[in-house]
């Protein structure tokens, strides 16, 4: 699902192999007729992937053991050619521009899981811009809004954080190519010409200097990376509350072998929200854990790089999950408007107290009606009658408010406010 | 030091308020001569910072005990203009705007004196910019650099944490600005123009729609702190390194007060450089906690939002505590070129080893001269010998590399590679 | 409400001055006559905590302005006991015991909140052990329970926290004592006696050796408090969704000024209940630091002691809060059990699938009984029939199960299985 | 290395449901004669790990797909023993108890790795428990402490944590069972009874009551293995601080293929310590995720307990492969005893200006001492003398100390306090 396989990282970390070689005979570092040798024996079904892992424990890091083999099959090719495996590079060269390669893979994926979740949200936005719902403030009854305008802000958030991603995608694209110190010393002064045809090879930029212990691109997009985390599981979190058996507002579309239960037939549990929330509860420790490793020594860290190995592909992983996770949901969501409308007058409809107020203070001082109100709203969800039955039989509000002008104040779809008009900014905004 | 004192809370609290005043009263929504009694009464010397705190665990937010007080004293000099304090808002539009306005004054605060440390090393970076210093990777020595390049490096990764804060906060200027459920019902058909005169009055963009319980811009922005924390941290590490008395490259400029001991008279503890490892401790679990915060229910949280009130103002703090330390540390470092000198050569200059095996490699296989020149540096550091003397007498060596051509080959300053070009790269990247 | 302010950790570090005056006049270290100078010296009130604080900064901590200060004021009354302030000490021994001491008077603020906590919920669960609720799971409805056990569990968790606080405690209740570096030179032979007097003095115990750089003691108590957080989250996280206006089975008693809306009159947010969502949220970035923080350097720390200054204390009042909160909502919880006999029974009583699934498999396969029960709850839920109607009207069930039967299984208060044990063993576990 | 592969997971989930079986064939719930055919086929090789984790995205955890398989291979060995595959349970009672199991097995791997680590410290203390070396706090020298005393707090700090998890693994040894909602209604009045049959079939104890949603005993124990990251961080920092070149006090013992450079072949790089370093940077973030998920809802969480799933796990390697690097380590330390005398009188030996401050004290008043000990400490660092030297022709000096006084106050072997007693007390306290 996403390039952070062992076979996909061992075959990045040859890519960049093959592209320093080629680089180096382009800038004539190196014979040209080694690049092809070296090409040869760069994939990753020759190496074996746990073998390498287990050495990189005593080595210190994983190209160690992996140049060693390279060159090793290289020699069987051409003994030659052996001698320009990995010529004046560090290991940290390879192993962050295979980083940088793999995430330009990944983050397109977990954006096209947002694009799909984004177009998910912006149908419902639409079909159900004048849907009103009730307003849950605090997990409470609040004033009503609309579905189209819930969706809408999932909409609008998710377009942010793809965007965010590109951006910040962007400006980790450069090679990291510095040598064993950083100078590309062993260059001589070929350094800075085998950087651009290595920048070139891979269709990155090169950039100002190497920075090996200067990590603020790469944790910048891990910090994109768990904003995603966070917005997807704020979705997640509504949709399973949306979806609790009390509330039956929106379900996801129920389908074989999919949330069900071992022991409970009726069960459709939303296995898809939850990823999300999962997600989010998990994101917020490995953004932490990047930045915690960013206080990197010197030329090259002792714990803080080395940190960031198994922490930066857990959360793509994570990540792309819980996008593909939403995206599924958004794209099929079923959505009960019978449930909607029910709920919003729920305990005598005591949502629309705001509204009242309203009426009430174009007659009596705001803390007044304020009380009114309050007042009122105890004695329905008391007695189980309606706001508008209380209120129309209250001395209060009698000679101030007809029994209209009530009935008119607590209808639910003319007290929505500007909340069209937000979906119809939000559509524009995106172009959708 | 930054906008988040108490006083400094309460009256962005109270700013926000007479704005929405304003804008409502340019709306038409209330009586133009009310806000002027509202304004009069919203300075936070007239209000207890404490006691609204300690009440708001009741009351759920600080702003409820606020518009409280607020509304008592606009009575006390018009009764009728207390009608219309905090008019159709919810506490939280007041609170997020007032967030947003203090951050407006406190990213500036860090970026100024992220400046102030770029512009000093900076100075570093040309002055040092050919003087030779030990590489170290893993704590260990390596091929040699200049300090030029590492406060290059130092520099390039500050000034692009000052950018990406500029950006991150324009991002976060916007207006909270929903009412009750985020649909401004209390307005009528007059909402979105208040908004719109609310965003004016305050010199921010008015967002597509509410932003409740979507934090993203705000997180981007919180992560953009940590970045910045993390950065200054790997700067402060390498000082205290630096500092260390066996190796003492570099100090802290020393003043009356600053970093002595209780018991030792001889301590000059790196302070400003602790301030930074300190920050970047701290800063992975306050960003982390913005992170878990988001997924935030509905229309309004029950615990994420709370949980941002107390975390993104420490982080700011920490922040700009940081930055201001390691800006006074970079604008006045103590260089001691003389130990830098003699720290290159320690250990018979094994530093040296990768140009000798460069050298050696015109003569013999790559792996041969990687074989002979580990032989000659563990003979080296045993017997307390330079490399160039154990490698002059070596039978190996002998025929291969004339004695000239040894000490050519371990000249710290003849093996630097691109490290100039990169420190002018650096400089010219950002026209300093 | 925590023994964190200003003040009382000022006092705390005098208080351990004292003490180690008197430890040293004890062992005959310094004169007798000193320890009342500096005693009548040590009142937190003769010093400004905000002037030290800033200081600090400089100094690289609190306790050298402070010691400053304090041999000032000594002086005014003897100059001869002047000399005697801080004998020997390093200001890592002050600031550590101050804390442990600090510490000592906070767990128990801690503790009592839970142990209110504790015997609300146990009233709780005595009262309600038979009244079946709906479980639910992944937040859709499950086979039943009871309220009483909900409470249980709650309060098990609670009463385990409690215990581990005081252990944790009992660990870290050890003086730091050291000097410089840790050997107590200074003292000549005379070390390990004023450590025992000055353990002795403060009620503390001598450890093997000085902690300065060894924080597991400390960490492990801060863990326990970061536990601590995270069950009550749990249960805060429950209050709130069973006080949600759609699920209505539990509510925090209103009480003036609590829980209300700035424009919603009918709102009674369940403010203790968000207290505890709240630090739960905070807390886990709050402990990864303390836990960050422990790779401290030699024998004094470069960053991570200094990091734990401002985290621990934040934890404490995170926790002391969260705890009175849920104490408070413990304690006078309101119980809706008509709602819960309602909620238990809503979409047909699905939530009963089990039970006719066990039923049915003594007749039918368990994988065929599945199958029925599934295809009868989604007729039940499509056509708004009870469980029980579709059940007894099928031609798969006919012939098995009559209609008695069929009755008697889904009878919730005759499934709750073990549920009244399990709450039994709770209070006999706790002696409740 | 851990009991956290794959394989090793499956059998451990295996292994629970064949004990499931086993408890309810011992209370008579299912035939006796369905054991031997569950248990047949309950190995781990007969089902494919990736598959089930491919489908457990859909279904919402792996057991239910993995009890589907279970139960069709039991089916061919036995129809009528199909039926019993998994009989009552939920498949948290499942998950949860087989977490349990391999955390059994987890533990004491990681403890006798600190257990091999006390005694390699314990050997160092032993043999250096009077070798000198400079103490150093904040990274800069102070007075001596001694190598023995180092290694005794390493010790000391280790053993703690050693013992600290043994508690944690204690609380946590309880079996999860409780069925869909925690009461174990599908086993009518015969609940109780398979739960103590089925804690005694594993080997755990029986709880109070189910702890689906309680994790508190998990999440103590996930701090303790944190902790003991944190430990083992500190004791990697060190030993990479000890091993810089300029400092050269204690290198790991070199091995073929251990700590080198793919280009400078004279490294030697503390990869050891440096496991350990990089597992304190992860832990952190680990602990904080366990601990944000404490908050799970009602009977069975929706994200938090899923979260735990690949985090907790994550959590046990990485403290397994710092506790085993510290191991071999500690193990097998090369110690410098050369460097340590040199590096102790670096610097004109100015660590020692606190004894000397001591023995001006006695002559004039401390804060004197303090000023003129200052001021020799920065003449001598500036001219390159002794202290020794500056002291002995300072005029303020003259006739207070005399030339063998100051000698005597400058032997850094005479200034070592109680260090030695520590260090027995530290043995004694271990039986070490």
């Amino acid at each position: 699902m996403t390039p952070f396989t062992d076979g996909a990282t061992l075959q990045a970390l040859l890519d960049v192999e093959v592209a320093l070689a080629k680089a180096e005979a382009e800038v004539g570092v190196i014979p040209a007729s080694s690049v092809a040798d070296i090409a040869a024996a760069a994939r990753n079904d020759y190496y074996d992937f746990a073998a390498l892992h287990q050495e990189s424990a005593g080595a210190g890091n994983i190209v160690i053991p992996l140049v060693r083999a390279l060159t090793a099959r290289v020699a069987t090719i051409n003994p030659e050619s052996s001698r320009y495996v990995h010529y004046g590079a560090t290991s940290q060269d390879i192993i962050d521009t295979a980083l940088v390669l793999q995430l330009r893979s990944a983050v397109p994926v977990v954006q096209d899981s947002l694009t799909r979740a984004v177009n998910g949200a912006a149908a419902l936005a639409r079909k159900f811009a004048t849907t009103a719902v009730v307003g849950r403030t605090l997990l409470q009854h609040a004033a009503p809004t609309t579905f189209g305008l819930k969706a809408a802000g999932w909409l609008d958030m998710m377009a942010r954080c793809r965007d965010r991603m590109a951006d910040a995608l962007d400006q980790a694209l450069v090679v990291q190519f510095g040598g064993a110190s950083g100078t590309l010393a062993s260059f001589g002064s070929a350094g800075m010409a085998v950087g651009e045809a290595l920048a070139r090879a891979l269709a990155l930029r090169l950039p100002e200097m190497p920075w090996h212990t200067h990590r603020d691109r790469l944790v910048n997009l891990a910090a994109a990376f768990g904003i995603v985390c966070g917005a997807l599981g704020k979705i997640g979190r509504d949709l399973t509350l949306l979806a609790q058996s009390e509330v039956g507002e929106a379900y996801e579309a129920p389908a074989a072998g999919r949330g069900g239960s071992s022991s409970m037939p009726h069960k459709q549990n939303p296995v898809g929200a939850i990823a999300a929330v999962t997600a989010a509860v998990r994101a917020p420790g490995l953004v932490a854990t990047m930045l915690a490793a960013m206080p990197q020594e010197h030329e090259r860290a002792a714990g803080g790089w080395q940190a960031e190995w198994e922490t930066f592909p857990e959360l793509v992983r994570v990540t792309a999950q819980s996008a593909d996770a939403i995206a599924q949901v958004l794209s099929a969501l079923t959505v009960e408007t019978v449930r909607m409308h029910g709920n919003v007058g729920l305990r005598g409809g005591v949502a629309m107290s705001e509204s009242l107020v309203m009426g009430l203070s174009r007659h009596v001082a705001r803390g007044d009606a304020m009380r009114i109100v309050e007042r009122l709203s105890r004695t329905a969800e008391r007695e189980g009658l309606t706001l508008g039955v209380v209120a129309g039989r209250d001395s209060e509000v009698a000679g101030r408010l007809s029994s209209s002008e009530i009935d008119n104040l607590l209808r639910p779809e003319d007290y929505l406010g500007a909340a069209n008009e937000f979906v119809a900014r939000v559509l524009q905004r995106w172009r959708l």
